[in-house]
């Protein structure tokens, strides 16, 4: 059986420097990515026509990534059955408040599922959890993933009590 | 030449008791109106197919109302160059903040006319303004709205003075 | 090949009037659904246990709902890498901002799929989209319901354009 | 039949570097501009002389830009019922929400049409579309406008597509 | 010497029953009050010259009262060099914020003396402190004021110490 | 007849950069200034026998200025029954919103005329408006400032009108 | 060794409905209450004597409750070493912010115990946690509170997922 | 009797430059500290482990340090009787708001006592305002610290009013 994508879209590629640890983490953990740049707002058909046909297309799950009143996600929710993983990125004003509620809020029946307010490495993780369902060897990398992080912390916790 | 028509676009009838003092107030300065319930969230294919023939179909301007992650008036804009004035709508949470942030933190490019959080009767003023440009006698009716509002307010403020 | 059933976390059983509605779409969908009421702060072990054993019980994503400074999807999180989803619920004071905030803005690492404030109905469509991907069955009635939840709004729409 | 001209008022000259955005795009768009420095606060004669003269005076639309508790737009409001754009300022405080909230949650009667914080670009489009109603070429350049800023999009996503 | 008198504006008259309470306080100790209903937008002339001529008309002191976008003492504030204290009106959305931004936030040059939001009582108290900078009678009166208000919380606290 | 002195009071020696701007404006229009630093939380007792004394002592105002939990100017009020000015202070977190709500809510009795957050200026030029109830001379500088801000804005506005 | 006990006092006897919940738990634990009402504004000596004298009286923990500008707590916290819980109460505008802020946002040198907007079992329970590093009772009380929190929890979730 | 320590325990090595404040402070006054770095997310049954044993290992209090959706105070709380102070951690968006809410906002039952966001010295002044309900040394400690705070004012109040 062919391994499901996951696709990374941003509304503008100034929000790349964010995004892109959302790309970095999905390989890492070795999930096929493809990154575009679409814009609810100023390329509209291209984003309707890119989520109507994501399922076809091998994808499993979208994480969009978008600012201000964000809509990339829930327009993209519009149009698909697949999970959408929406990341709300802080803009010039506002601290991404705008961002997060305009992801968040969505009316009942076109769910986003949002997460931090520029947390585009727990939008890949999000994302391989949900593919993890279908695929042992993700699952393994998650948990190893899980442990690192522990271990990582412990050695932080050791160096800090020896050091002070 | 023809009158162009102002369009009422709600994302569900549920906002129709703040959305129908537009549709009221427009009537009411003898704008031709059209009424619809079209969802940016659960009909997007429609909303995209409205916009984009609106200016064909004879509108001037566009109002959309819409609660929460209020992407309607946003998602019209994407698809015309006609003005779209966008109405908050105040939700069961967050008193209207989501919706209003929603609606007028549009990225650079595409605006919203934004009004006040169930700012319904403003919505259909600003209509009405926008198409006065080229219509003289709604340019005396705005005019003689404003001659009464300000009498109206001279009358309470006489009973006032004098009552207390 | 087994079923993944979906688990319905609260935190206290005064939420379950808006939690309800999680479980009654979930089961409309055909999803296997075990509701429980745990607390991340009153109950915390019970939590830990119940996240730790969810994998190897049965389950393949779980949603958690919680208000106020609502720790439960995140504590859940914490000890499983399957997909959390987690519902802001209201509170009496702040209009469930601080449920929301507490959920959403987990750190890098565990994330928690945020759906809107008190938003029980599309934390259960979140979730059989996720469980879709594993199940053709559900993917349909997924699409059947996003078909006629367009048709919903379309005979809203033909009754407001006829009915004005 | 002569152009109708398009006004942008600022309450300060320090607001200057983010209102000639809106100053540049209009001209860009071939539209006939007046720039002023007037302050609701401290010229407040000079505003309500201005406005109440601006249709007379060959003006379409008023665009006012003002940070804090800005008044500017909606006392410019008071005085025409010319169509009214506000763009609230970021000041040194609140990011912008206090300039938001006092520019577009004016009371029934008299509305702004508000754009997004330092959204003066899009004032500028939102002034364009409206004297458009009434202008072909304008309607031209606007589509243009929109083309473009699809097809960059377009170049920036297949840069990011085939670069990664 | 004739005594100064103290006026109190507000936007509408269904600002009246909060308004009220400022108009009460300041007849029970003794000030001369003129209660008026004028809008900053939709009588703006009005509200004008009543500014400019306030302080020739005999008031030392203006009270201004009004909601949302709330313009109202600015914009007097604006006309004359009395102090102008304004009274934020909680409103049916974001909770007087809107009200208390748009008050408070003014620029440097025009202050406006800004109590809490819907504080009638304390803008009377307030006005009743300036004008006893004047008046070693009203300055009695407010330390009578003070004394019983102090005398008031001890009954209570009496009551409660020996109550429960 | 002596002339009244204001009191410039604030929370911490930190906050004299925004608070000299009070200092200097009071002196530039001929006001005997006093200012000091007292803490309603760390130097308790020494703001209320201040507050308790400032009458006695000459002072017909009192600014205060603090941040955060900004108490002081309620504080002071408590104490006295002449007018007291707040200045909420910008502090490292909030952007200043923590520092406005504590000083402005204040309850029922016991007014404090708030100006923006670090609105030092305009709490001088209030201070000073209370003043010249009582002083010709003074009302004179402040009409002259006013004509002056006028003229300087009129200035910047020709600048702009002819330089663009 | 004589017990410590707990003071509880409250801005306005209008708080009782919430503080009273802090009393009968403090009672409920076996503490020895004192309840007053006390008001930092309004009887300022009266806290200050209170709050110097705690210590001496017998008190190991102050517990003070206010609304708006909340600054009882901080106000007893600058008279005293003993511990100081706030609870800030939600009153009639801005849902508790306004108290939570004031409560909490204490500059450094005098701390503040907050708890929840309206958290005023939590606030008895702090103090009971306190008062009991010096006494096994009620360590005891408190653990078994702890545990039947547990059952209790248990018990609803048993319910629930035998009911549905 | 041996004394009670303190624990200071951080979610984060990065919340080090906050948190080293309250541990300095915590030994300037003598009190015996340990510093742990332990995560509510990413080492969960460290953290349980570390509040169940607290207690029984010679801790009178801890204090948890954290940013974002802050858990790590309440999930401290959950496991232990002993008092838990919380530090909400200002993070890079939402200036500490999110992580403010998530520490304070706790359920009935299990109370964090919360200091202001970044507010580390508080934590450890309030630490040992505990402590010292047992500890005779440490109050007289806690009252120089008080004594010397005021002087330090005192000093500036010298300076300031002799210097301008």
């Amino acid at each position: 059986m062919r391994k499901l994508k996951a696709a990374v879209i941003m509304g503008s590629d100034s929000d790349l420097p964010v995004v892109s640890k959302a790309i970095d983490k999905l390989k890492g953990l070795g999930i096929e990515v493809e990154a575009r740049v679409m814009s609810a707002h100023r390329t509209p058909r291209r984003v309707m026509e890119f989520a109507e046909r994501a399922e076809d297309n091998g994808f499993g799950v979208i994480i969009a990534a978008a600012g201000k009143a964000a809509h990339l996600a829930g327009v993209i929710a519009a149009h698909t059955i697949l999970p959408v993983i929406g990341i709300p990125i802080k803009s010039s004003t506002l601290d991404g408040l705008d961002s997060l509620l305009s992801t968040v809020q969505m009316p009942s029946g076109v769910p986003v599922a949002t997460v931090a307010i520029d947390g585009a490495e727990n939008a890949a993780i999000l994302a391989a959890q949900i593919l993890a369902l279908n695929d042992v060897d993700l699952r393994d990398r998650l948990n190893a993933m899980k442990n690192d992080m522990e271990a990582m912390i412990d050695i932080k916790d050791k160096k800090l009590s020896q050091g002070i």
